[in-house]
Order: structure tokens, then C-alpha cells, then sequence
């Protein structure tokens, strides 16, 4: 029976991979990780210089991506078929395969389609990381909740009165897959009031790393790899006077 | 200037700290940490066998923790006075001091008082950490958000309105500072008609590691260090027959 282990990578930086993932990664014979098509692919650019020269690579190459509507069956039907075909490959495999994934694996993760499609046919093992907002907040250099803050984590691509609801409830906000969602995100923000307190964070913990006011950006500017955050402010304790 | 390192530790697991944590906490001559009076201390229970032999370590102990209402000005007064106070004493040390921190230093983390306190006194890095959330998620074996979930995270001291209307209006939840609010949250997850999907995780990746599904755990059990979750289930591309 195949062995998977799927190693979380967390932020980006290197240097923050859990212990054991950083073991289980320098000792690999056989690696796999998805990527775009013809991309490197940002889990192998996060382990470089880590794998055995001799480790075997597989780049799990996205059938799609953004070309076709993620909600249309289409999209539905060719990424249900990727992840079918590299589960009965991975489970084919003779000895144990490390998959790469990005932040946590449990958290957003392609690696969950995989999964589900493999929990019950392979000895499988998933090692948590940091994740990517986590790593943006510290990017930030101010921590992101305090006391009973409330923590709401949300995808740009829900519909903006959504967003709203969740800005104006929440003290603290992520939101994630941001890109061309960018300026909608920044309209939900700009109703709930908050748009003033929110970060665009890109490419946190990593080279390249920027940290910029959300409402000080240009609004043609929506990079893809980025996360919107607003810090809570929560209960202190302070000597009142 | 004294030099300060908070080193996140992750869930509890010492294999799951970052690389960078690790080899800053071996390499550690005083090592500062939170801990209740009178206990050991979970940080420092993180690290056991990883300290060196003549590291100098300083126990910083909670002048209250329960004794006192959480609202009340001489709660406040007290902490605030412990903060200032080991502020101080960090700031003027020689040397690097590493002061340790379960979870993530900024979801939450006590660290923070001290951060506020020294970041424009002292050299300050901090250094990232697995969530003890995420070391929960991990423990139930299933992912945790998917798709366009929105993930929610909750204190247990709320208000049990404001908890049911964010258990409502999120899809995947996790509630932290259980504890004596535990028959709270269980009322209002069932208010939500969410009681059915949720699990209480006690000691998430640590020895006596415990899931249990929340409606079926005896109502008089409300462990200290337990968090509460709700799994998301998001979209998922699977083939339509």
C-alpha cells in the first residue's frame, strides 16, 4: 500500500516549516505539488535547495484555472477529473510520496480534494503549517486579535452583500482570493465602514514581501497572491487613571 | 538594548514548532514564559529536553487568573501592573532573552501585552507558530474550510446571543476559551442548529490528545484547554452523474 504524507508548508518562508515537515521533505524520494501549467509552481519554489538531488518529481499541473467560470460544470467536471486521476495514481505508487501544499492543508487546501479520494485507500499522514494569513499578519508587525475579538475569515469571491454582513459583525477580518474580487471586496469594506483599518498584504514572510493601506493602493492594482486583512482591537489591560 | 525573540510554539506537539523557532529556542541562554502560579506551565512544558542545561529560565506568573471577574477594574488593574512590570524587567536585560509562546504570539497570545509594551523599546522579533486551533482541526482528521466557507472564531466568554448569531451566519466555526462557558456554547450552537456538527477537542496534537463529539460529552465535563469546532463543507468539485 502506497504512503502519503502531506507536508504543510506554511507562509512561505522557509525557515518556518514545522520541524517534521522539514524532515520528511529533506528525506524524500518521490515529491509531488500542484502548480499551474507551465509555472514552477509556489510550493516548489518554497522547498528549494531542500530535496535529495535524486528525488523524484511530480508537478500536478491545474487542467484550469481562471478560464473558465469556477461554478460552471465545466470547471466542476475537469477539476473533479484531476483530482480522481492523481488519486489513483498516487495510490498506485510503490513507497512513500511527499505532496507539498502551501499553509495549512486543512485550511483552503487543494491537497483536501486528494484527501477524501485517498483517506481510505492509502496509509496517509498530514502535517499542519502555518498558515498564509497568519504569515500576513506578521507581516503586518501587529497582532491580529486580542481578547474576545471575533475572527472572521472570508473568500473575495463571495457576493458583496455577504461580505458586508460578515465586515460590519466581525472585529477581525482575513479575506482570501482576492485578486480580480479586489475591488468588490474593497466596496463591502468601504459600506461596513472598515475600509480605513484594512491591509493588503502581498506575498507575506517571503522576498518581495508588501504591506500597503488597503484604501491607499491603486485601484487597478489587484494582485493575485494577497490577502486583505483588518486587525481587532480587543479588551486590554491597562491602568485606567 | 536587550534583545527579544518570542518564539511561537505551535499546537503542543514540539515536532510541529518551525524550524526557526526550534533552533532559537536550543540555542536560548534565558528563556522567559506565562504560567499560572504554582504550575508548571503548558510553554514550558512545550519544550521540555529542548532547553540547555544552563539556560537561565524566568517564570512569569499570573498574578490572577480566575479569582477575579475578567471585567473588573482590579482584574485589570493587576494584569496591567504584571505587564509594566515584566516589560521593565525584559527590557532592561543583557543579552537575547527568548520568551516562549503556545500557538501563534499574535492569535491571541498573552505575548502581546508584552509586545505593545516593548516594540519601540527593545530589538523585538517574533516568530510565527501553528495555531493551537489548527493543531485541533488536525486532531478530528478532517479539513476544516473549503471552497468560499467562511470560517468563524469565537470566544466562549460572549455573550451567548452574539455567539448564536455568528453560529448562524458562518460555515465552519472554532471556539476557543470553552472552559466554564462550555454549557453557554452548547445552547447556543443548538440554538443554531449547529449542536449535531460540533466537536470538543481537549489537548489537540499533545498527549491524552481527546475528540469527542460535543453533544455526546457529559454536560458537568468542561475541560480548561478545549476548543470547540464546526467543520465547513464548502464547494467541491466532484462529477455530477
Amino acid at each position: 500500500m502506497a504512503r502519503i504524507i502531506c507536508a504543510g508548508l506554511g507562509p512561505g518562508d522557509p525557515d518556518l516549516i514545522s520541524v517534521r515537515s522539514d524532515r520528511v521533505i529533506r528525506a524524500a524520494t518521490q515529491v509531488a505539488y500542484f502548480r499551474k501549467a507551465g509555472r514552477r509552481g509556489q510550493a516548489r519554489a518554497i522547498v528549494e535547495g531542500m530535496l535529495r538531488p535524486e528525488a523524484v518529481e511530480l508537478a500536478m499541473e491545474y487542467p484550469v484555472t481562471t478560464e473558465l467560470p469556477f461554478d460552471s460544470p465545466a470547471y466542476n467536471g475537469a477539476l473533479a477529473a484531476f483530482y480522481d486521476g492523481w488519486a489513483d495514481r498516487l495510490a498506485a505508487m510503490e513507497g512513500e510520496v511527499v505532496v507539498l501544499c502551501e499553509g495549512d492543508p486543512f485550511f483552503y487546501g487543494s491537497f483536501m480534494h486528494l484527501y477524501t479520494r485517498l483517506r481510505d485507500r492509502v496509509d496517509l499522514q498530514v502535517i499542519p503549517g502555518i498558515t498564509g494569513m497568519a504569515g500576513c499578519w506578521h507581516a503586518t508587525g501587529t497582532p491580529i486579535t486580542w481578547g474576545d475579538d471575533v475572527l472572521s475569515v472570508l473568500m473575495g469571491t463571495l457576493p458583496e452583500a455577504d461580505l458586508v454582513a460578515h465586515m460590519r459583525k466581525a472585529d477581525a477580518l482575513a479575506v482570501m482570493k482576492t485578486g480580480r474580487n479586489l475591488p468588490k471586496v474593497r466596496r463591502a469594506l468601504e459600506s461596513a465602514g472598515r475600509l480605513g483599518d484594512a491591509w493588503l498584504i502581498e506575498r507575506g514572510t517571503m522576498p518581495g514581501e508588501r504591506v500597503a493601506r488597503l484604501a491607499e493602493v491603486d485601484a487597478a492594482d489587484c494582485p493575485y497572491f494577497a490577502i486583505v486583512l483588518v486587525h481587532g482591537h480587543g479588551r486590554r489591560p491597562e491602568v485606567v487613571e
